[in-house]
């Protein structure tokens, strides 16, 4: 057996577990791993010379997949390169698998370059970290290999989803010989098999009593990605049982007359008494985080007496609004569909059609329809100007973004921004953002990785300081033609004059905004991607059906705003909603 | 006390401690330790958006100054972004001391965002890591806070030098009201004294007994700082004792006709016979790592019967060429002094002026000479040539780079070059490069740290990957005027086609190589920076008496090469060096 053979075989593994695509960084020490997937028949493999890219491309790839992604890098601080992106996937609940080629230990501490010590190096931002045998002529090693491999491909899909890292050190040679194969041998695959938890009758009617005795109940989504059979079961539980469902672009959730989507804008300076009258006696919790700081007080000041928290596992308490009573071990939707189906027939056993139960559902209504008419005149105003704003750059694109396409949110402003304006049931866009550490650095790469896991439409949203910060993505070409770039160029940090507290300090030009004068022209020249650039309402509207268009390259249309206009602009809307409340 | 009081007395601590640099990312969680060494009357503060190039140019400034230098960061992956300049600080011993902001702990894992578990997050890459409470209003927690920044950057200084981690969970509010001080309180320094470890008579007896039973002895010097008295007492001991020097351009020895810097050319190769009559009987060592695989391999090859190791702790067996036989714990600089005086006075008792004593030196220096011709003859080949190699533009640009300035040069083959090439005594250049884990990631950015941190001129060398890869260095303006950057491009990972082992893959160009068709002449616009282009010798010969002049604004020379060239003029160098051993 050729001495590499139990690391060719990793290729094998990572097809027959049914991953797909590999990110890999250019490097000796792990060349056998990249010789072995870039050999293997059936594996996708992109190349990133730059691992913190690579890591997030890898990531954007995996969220669109909902599938492990395989990264390999090289030894050294090419591995902490990908610790950005490793974070992000932990908390933001996406599998990834990390093949880090590694020096054997013993060279550790002994003067030998590009070593660090790679051991648990991800420390408790990965699920689980496996360190493989050096030397594997032993049958024992070469046993421990494939099932430590199959045991964290596995382990990555394992609800909460999420990166797993497996440590291979590698001696030479690293290249195979002019006569030797290099290809996988038969691998012994391991099953684990998925499983659901369900929750006894005795569970159930103890939480259906819950239900029944709980006058006003609410939903409450977190990031998830868009899915249906979801949309549907909220809408019934909405419209039938007369039940507010609160959530933001992130969580997938459209706006329309149903879902109640503008909470950011009506909820802030709301009173003691219009909370007391919105707060519910049962809240019910699924999803990942929430975007906004309104809602996530609200529900932190107006606790609800129950608070259901429903997760497929339950070995965390994740107590978001400091009110959680109860940790539900379930899929949210199929818990949801028997929740309903449950109350359903109940109902009809009773013969019970309860207007009045609707009240509650009213009055969340209305306040987000009043939230959603300040929003729509903020906006008109705005595209009355001359002058565009991050703002109404991104209400625009919004409502031109291709039907069924992909949209991802960079953070800082845009999501916050996309969450004001939200998306239309018809458009049926599917929403994803970085909201697991909701950190800058990695936004352009996780768009490029959609756009390389997918034929549709890829449209990203972001801020010139997440631009350029991972501008490296766009360095390794081809970029894909299915990504489209708005970027909203204010020409620094915006979000700290956003901010209150940042805003008033006399630093927040030099050490917070950090203007820097770039425009995207020479990156996307170099990028070889088409250039557009935008500074007012009408340009904007008239190029982007062009800029949707499908084509042969990807495209970056640049939007020029002026910090100071953006901030007046929040500023006199932050003003128009107190008068949302005139009792106040 | 304001709430804040024990962290804005942290800018004080840093300045009484002798820190005079503090490179800050932006960032909202860590508002309170922007503001307060910006609103430190006596701390330099440069502002970097991108954390991974902050890390980097701390380091280049750290290694300038040897002396620490504070970063700043907010909480989340930010953190992370801190990490490969943390393992290259480790492994090269460069202190620096990390204020991570961070949300309070009980938040971990609560979907709250930019959260990620920070303490221990740089895991065996620091030297400690210290995480402050978040709360201090009790005396202790504020005694505890003092006496860790007053431990924390002590530490980073004691020899190894390295990175220290101080996490800083914060609560709100992070600004401070509009008639708050915000400024530090007075504050007490614990002064931690240096002291220098000595040996006992008895030992330097028994030391002096080896030395004098030992017949061949030689000394070889691995990465450090440029010093004068270091470079004094070398040359004493081999004039006058006749001890062959051998040390890299990174050991800062010049090339003369007393030191050895060409082993990496006639160590390749060589024979068991010739190896033979250069293996010493004692070897001491001193200094970081070593650049070169020959002269490495040589040394484990032929084992010295003794092998002494210079290091002022001797916690850790270093023990790079596996025949160490004695850890001396001891400043190289102090020990070389100290023997060189015992031996001399030991032989002016004797009265011995063997001439003998130096014919292990001759055979050395014999070799080290018909190595720089061989050189020599390959390069005066090359510039007689219409074209220019990576190689003949490092041999051009040394030649001419102003006397007693500083060269970084960047990992991967530039280090390599440069290293073939050498500088002369009377040039009185200062060497640094990142040979701790020999990265490619942060060498812009270090070399940027350089400039900011000296008036002289800092000339980078460096390939186009690395480059790019870390061209975020040169986005925070202004770019420091005194940075001049020689860029090698050969459109990829250049480093692949001279490897034996990948240069025969298929698969070398896409995924190890990895050619990328970009120019930096964007990227120079971008910073505004000068910038200019050479292919051919006589360009660039001409273009660099003014691209060393002092002057406004930074840098950029691209040198374009073609990377089939650089691999011919590499592989007719190797067919030479077979020919400096006929008898083979």
């Amino acid at each position: 057996m050729p001495v590499l053979q139990p690391i060719v075989n990793i290729a094998e593994l990572l097809y027959q577990k049914g991953i797909t695509d590999v990110v890999v960084s250019p490097g000796s020490r792990s060349a056998p791993l990249t010789l072995a997937v870039v050999r293997h028949p059936h594996l996708r493999v992109r190349v990133m010379a730059d691992e913190r890219s690579a890591g997030f491309v890898a990531l954007g790839i995996a969220q669109q997949r909902q599938n492990p992604v395989a990264i390999i890098c090289t030894s050294g601080s090419a591995v902490y390169n990908l610790a950005p992106a490793v974070a992000e996937a932990y908390f933001q609940q996406i599998p990834l698998l990390l093949l880090t080629a590694d020096r054997p230990h013993e060279w550790l501490h002994q003067q030998d370059g590009q070593t660090i010590d790679q051991v648990h190096v991800f420390g408790n931002q990965v699920k689980r970290s496996y360190d493989l045998p050096a030397d594997y002529t032993h049958p024992d090693s070469r046993w421990f290999i494939e099932r430590s491999v199959n045991e964290a491909i596995s382990l990555s899909r394992l609800y909460p989803a999420g990166p797993v890292h497996i440590n291979v050190p590698l001696r030479e040679p690293f290249y195979p010989a002019a006569n030797e194969s290099f290809q996988a041998e038969r691998v012994r695959l391991i099953h684990t098999l998925p499983g659901s938890p369900t929750l006894s009758p005795e569970t159930w009617h103890m939480l259906l009593r819950d239900w029944d005795t709980s006058e006003r109940k609410l939903i409450a989504v977190g990031q998830l990605p868009r899915n249906q059979a979801l949309l549907d079961v909220l809408t019934k539980i909405s419209n039938e049982l007369g039940v507010p469902i609160i959530g933001e672009i992130v969580s997938n959730l459209p706006v329309n007359d149903r879902f109640i989507t503008h909470t950011d804008t009506f909820l802030s300076g709301i009173s003691e008494q219009q909370a007391a009258s919105l707060c519910p006696d049962l809240l019910i919790t699924l999803g990942n985080s929430l975007l906004t700081r309104n809602l996530k007080t609200f529900f932190r000041q107006y606790p609800a007496a129950r608070h259901w928290h429903i997760q497929p596992v339950v070995d965390r308490i994740t107590d978001s609004f400091q009110s959680l009573t109860t940790l539900i071990p379930s899929e949210p939707l199929a818990f949801l569909e028997k929740l309903f189906a449950d109350i359903d027939y109940q109902l009809f056993l009773q013969g019970d059609e309860d207007d009045d139960s609707h009240e509650f559902l009213n009055r969340w209504q209305q306040a987000d329809r009043k939230a959603a008419r300040l929003v729509e005149q903020t906006l008109s105003l705005a595209n009355q100007s001359q002058y565009l704003t991050d703002w109404s750059a991104v209400q625009l694109v919004l409502e031109q973004v291709p039907d069924r396409s992909i949209l991802h949110l960079a953070n800082s402003m845009p999501v916050r921004y996309a969450n004001l304006c939200g998306l239309t049931e018809q458009q049926a866009v599917s929403v994803s953002a970085n909201r697991g550490v909701s950190g800058i650095d990695g936004c352009l790469s996780t768009a490029v990785g959609a756009a390389l896991a997918t034929d549709q439409l890829v449209t990203l949203v972001i801020g010139d300081v997440a631009f350029f910060y991972d501008r490296n993505a766009l360095w390794s070409a081809p970029v894909p033609p299915n990504l489209r770039i708005i970027l909203l160029n204010n020409d620094g940090g915006h979000i700290f004059r956003m901010i209150d507290g940042s805003s008033r300090q006399p630093e927040l030009e030099t050490y917070f905004e950090t203007p820097h004068g770039y425009t995207a022209r020479n990156t996307a020249a170099d990028a070889r991607i088409q250039y557009q650039i935008a500074a007012k309402p009408e340009t904007l509207r008239a190029l982007l059906p062009d800029f949707f268009r499908p084509g042969s390259q990807a495209k970056l249309l640049e939007i020029k705003t002026d910090k100071r206009i953006n901030q007046e602009q929040f500023l006199a809307y932050k003003t128009q909603i107190k008068n949302l409340y005139p009792d106040n």
